[in-house]
């Protein structure tokens, strides 16, 4: 790849510089360490992400290091990808089944000789943190490297303390939120809670699939989910009943959010007798994609009502464009790098939804964006008025030191820090999530330092509202509401 | 409040940095301070804001502190609103008259007891600041000390040298603008005028009522700007009459300005037999809402024309959605926090008039944006090549130390210091007006300051830009044009 | 003008700061002065610029100072414009060959007293690093200084090292690429290759004219075109074998890339039957301005098709209004300053190209942009991706010291180092190309500085990613593809 360093060059050791991310001028570093000393060891609060919970439920041993920290992350391997590497080679699996790198240290190998493409990116960050910290690694990957870090970590992912609920101990996790289809039994959860191993693990339910009229599995789904709920969804009343009551069933396991990927914001409800026609269309495969869309707006606003009334908080994150490449998705399925961000319009968007429960105690609704121009114009302005809306943290492509700076910088001076949510660490990579939080709050600390330095803030006050935002925000901003 | 401190915590000491908000790194901070020095102690020259002419007319003490502080200044109870306090409770006027919390000391404590909601925030600054050096206090707002604070601000303004006109004289305001409708008399203004008192205070002419058609009074407001410029409005030559009357009225009382507030940037023109028939439907009451649009896009060219005939400068704000929550404007009117941003486009928007006017020498606009995509794509070039632009400077929810350096990183690359406009306090808060200034002008002393510390500028020169923006600019900007 | 200096005010002296546009924090400005070192003096690659080769070709000495420096660069000429000066007055030749001013010391005259308008933006830092390195003048120019600056510049360009071959090889110039249209002979191509002058010059195959079937001279052109290649032009096919033929002349002559100028990003191809039909139709005079914006997405689509067949490297550069005043358009022609970016849609619009070449081994494109929001939202994101494309550096507007370390802020932690291309310096202004060139390596120096200083980066990383930077990507970028 362009760029490598020389083949036989001396291997790079890996340090960590205990001020790592903290500002730079000396002033600030100093005020900076002193806040981030009072966060740095609090719990970790994992309010949305994608470990599944059977890895928790079954503690089996994770396998190879390929298959723990390459194959399933898509920023590791599109950044791979995008420098000509082929998904295949990085043991990613083919829908249909076909040949694909198979052997976890040829996989490594390969992700090691393009460690210099992740300089100056997150996952550059995280992966070096959690070599180092969880796997104990001292010498940067390359090509050199490659086949020593590998047995490094696979001697310790063999022993009993790299096992998930060991390793979700040491982690300091408070509790991790899973995000799960409504017609999962959950199994998994109801086990953890069985097993008298404290870790709490709790279900999010995602009904995307279920609200997306297009997409092909969707008749599929709705049959499943009706049975699954015991409620007959040939019509669109049974349709919202076994939606309530799979929701019941998530809060009965301790789920506290409701989670939705829409490509737009759009909120605006229909009238009850074109939501039963479209979704009758729909069953009888004759829903246009005007319909549809239509129709996943509505169901934005009737999950907004679900959660008015069952108090789980409404998660919603729009405005990316999932599978770019067809050829891609076809091949290997969602979910593999290919999903781009697009212009959303939260104003006109989440109006219907605002307006209807904006104001209302009982609801609470946390926005997401992959879209940064809408931090200032419309996010901020939005949090910094309804008392029902939180602005989620930077997130996914954001989810960075520099884009998590930039979000601060845009949205506290309308919405201040109260208006935000808890960091969310959005991770299909479970070693990872550590990492994650530790960036978050270096970037906050270093934030609130600046203030402090500039004279807008107190020590006192800074160190106060980082703890908030670490912890009593998240938990405040996530706990059940109504009644 | 989530967040808040704990009750019974000790009070923490109202403070001001010499140096707030100024860079922080040593050397850098040294320049700034330099450039600082030069500019701290000019004039205010306030030349679009929101402080009514009747406060200085008759010069009455400031009712208690919180009709002073709070209960006008939607940037304070929208930020509480947002967490959980209610407009009444805050003293917010009710449309219908109906019953609100009327009790200063009470909405007061309400108030001190959310001060950690606007850390980060302008607000929190201009309030310090205010606070500190118009009234003497030093201490932090706080459940507990805030009787003690209100006590102390309601003893100042019982005080002769805390009338308007004597707060007007020691913040050092060369002049301060108003905005009024073109019906207004002005007789505030002439009052004044007449006063013998030195103070200048001119008028600014917004005709936002009498442009957009779809507003519920528009008709009794062009009848009432045809009974006071006895004109006879009754056809679209008699209304454009009566505005060239009701803008020569202006002139004559010193106005500088005009003022738009459009929801777009469109200033498309009209053909003239269009104009008349939207017109005489819109007196009719049988307008459509793209008839609406579409006259207000029209008005906007001939508001230009009528600034390029007259002199008065136009100042053009486009691109926020009023009253986003129609129950909030139901209850409590416009203007309560619930106005939120939206995308313009400028490059097309402005077009028909920059492409008519914008190389006229007598015609001068000053346009504004809350969108701040705008600056350095669309609003910087433009203001870079049509001699007849300048960018108003950030305002509204963009009044704030990162955005004001934000604006300065954007379009200074590309239209320069000297297509810049002077800064706008934009404010119904008359005491927060030094504050205000203050910021902006900490804010370009630290982006100037950052300059001559990376060798792009010399301190002389900065200097003397710094002096530019603070006077020079904002006194030529707001000059008369034309013969 | 306003803000000028006082008349009679002392010179100010023109001096170089070595560390100009460092970061100014002092550890990080010595990482930083390490990594400058490295990239300093590397040879300059130029691959997007606007030099004519004929000056390369005939080697003759430059004109007048002001037409060197002021006349043909419209970054000069309009920010004078924006301020209230003529282009009249500045030289800038009308169309109808009517009078405008001819004496270079009376234009040098007005660019000096106006010379306060350029603070802040690059092109002050490129012309004082011109005019203290290139022409040795020590003394800031001012309506004072500019008859001795023009006498010195003056001096200089009579003598045999100020010729454009001699200031080429000075510079470090390992290879300058013009901008040509499809039907030019290269004659000056051919002729500097023929000379033994080592100067490596090669075209680039531009055929924006060629594919916006609007432009008034657009059958005009596609005659040239057919009469050079020696191809019926008369219909689709042979109009699509005269532009490979083109192609293939370029590459002959050592062409390594084609350059494209659209309004929008849309890469929609057409059925064959209607690009045919359309084609027919604007020979005839007859097509509409929908048909039009269709056929130029679909000659974007076309000209990746056979880039991936002969392996030239497509640059594309959408979004910017061109000659938003057609007044100046009528009087002056292009390229007058008057062209302002507007928001593109990467998303949709690149999506059929890159779905079709993306991965295609023997594709490349350059994407640059003007619209600073799609650098995170969508550019990031797609060149994190698709391997066929690369990030075009921040160019025109953009080419400046803070816009391009927002560049780099927003795209690196998604896109990393190497999805970005080399630097373009885009000039029409011989003399400045090192200073262009300078301002980004110390931008990119500062950069990867930071990253060391908040120990993300190893030192030694850095300094290999800023030789990548300058040199070992762009040769890799704009290297010859395919077979």
């Amino acid at each position: 790849m362009p760029g490598s360093p020389e083949p036989g060059s001396p291997s790079r050791p890996l340090e960590l510089d205990d001020d790592r991310i903290l500002p730079t001028e000396p002033t600030v570093r100093a005020i900076a360490r002193e806040i981030f000393a009072a966060v740095r060891d609090l719990p970790l609060i994992s309010m949305h992400g994608h470990v599944e919970a059977s890895v928790l439920a079954h503690d089996e041993p994770f396998p190879d290091p390929a298959q723990l920290l390459v194959v399933p992350d898509h920023y590791v391997t599109r950044m791979l990808v995008s420098q000509g590497a082929r998904l295949e080679d990085l043991g990613v699996p083919r829908r249909d089944g076909g040949p694909v790198e198979r052997d976890g240290r040829t996989i490594w190998r390969l992700f090691c000789s393009g460690w210099h493409l992740f300089r100056g990116t997150p996952s550059r960050f995280w992966l070096e943190q959690e070599l180092h910290d969880v796997f104990g690694v001292r010498v940067q990957p390359s090509a050199e490297t490659a086949d020593a870090i590998y047995d490094q970590i696979l001697d310790c992912i063999g022993r009993p303390d790299f096992r998930p609920r060991a390793l979700f101990d040491s982690f300091g996790l408070e509790i991790l939120a899973t995000t799960d289809a409504p017609a999962s039994a959950l199994d998994d959860h109801a086990l953890i809670a069985a097993s008298g191993w404290g870790g709490v693990v709790v279900p999010t339910f995602r009904p995307d699939a279920l609200v997306h009229l297009a997409r092909p599995t969707w008749k599929q789904d709705v049959e499943e989910l009706g049975a699954v709920a015991g409620r007959d969804v040939s019509g669109y009343a049974g349709f919202l009943d076994a939606l309530r009551q799979r929701r019941e069933h998530f809060v009965r396991l301790g789920a506290r959010a409701t989670d939705h990927g829409h490509l737009t914001a759009d909120t605006t409800p229909l009238e009850r007798v074109d939501a039963e026609r479209i979704y009758a269309a729909a069953l009888s495969g004759a829903v246009t994609p005007a319909e549809a869309e239509a129709f996943a707006a509505h169901m934005l606003f009737e999950m907004a009502r679900m959660s008015r009334d069952d108090g789980l908080v409404m998660q919603i994150h729009p405005g990316v464009l999932r599978n770019h490449d067809p050829a891609v998705h076809e091949r290997f399925g969602p979910d593999k790098g290919f999903d781009i961000p697009q212009p959303v319009d939260f104003v006109r968007g989440l109006r219907p939804m605002l307006t209807a429960f904006g104001t209302d105690p009982g609801f609470r609704c946390v926005v997401f964006t992959v879209d940064e121009t809408t931090y200032s114009r419309e996010l901020a302005p939005l949090a910094g008025a309804y008392p029902a809306m939180r602005l989620g943290v930077p997130w996914w492509f954001l989810d960075s030191p520099l884009a998590m700076r930039r979000f601060r910088e845009a949205v506290t001076e309308t919405a201040g820090f109260y208006n935000t949510a808890g960091f969310v660490d959005d991770t299909r990579a479970f070693a990872s999530i550590p990492a994650r939080h530790d960036v978050a709050r270096r970037v906050d600390s270093g934030f609130l330092a600046q203030l402090v330095a500039e004279g807008q803030l107190r020590i006192d006050e800074a160190i106060e509202t980082a703890v908030d935002l670490t912890v009593t925000i998240p938990r405040e901003a996530y706990a059940p509401r109504g009644a």
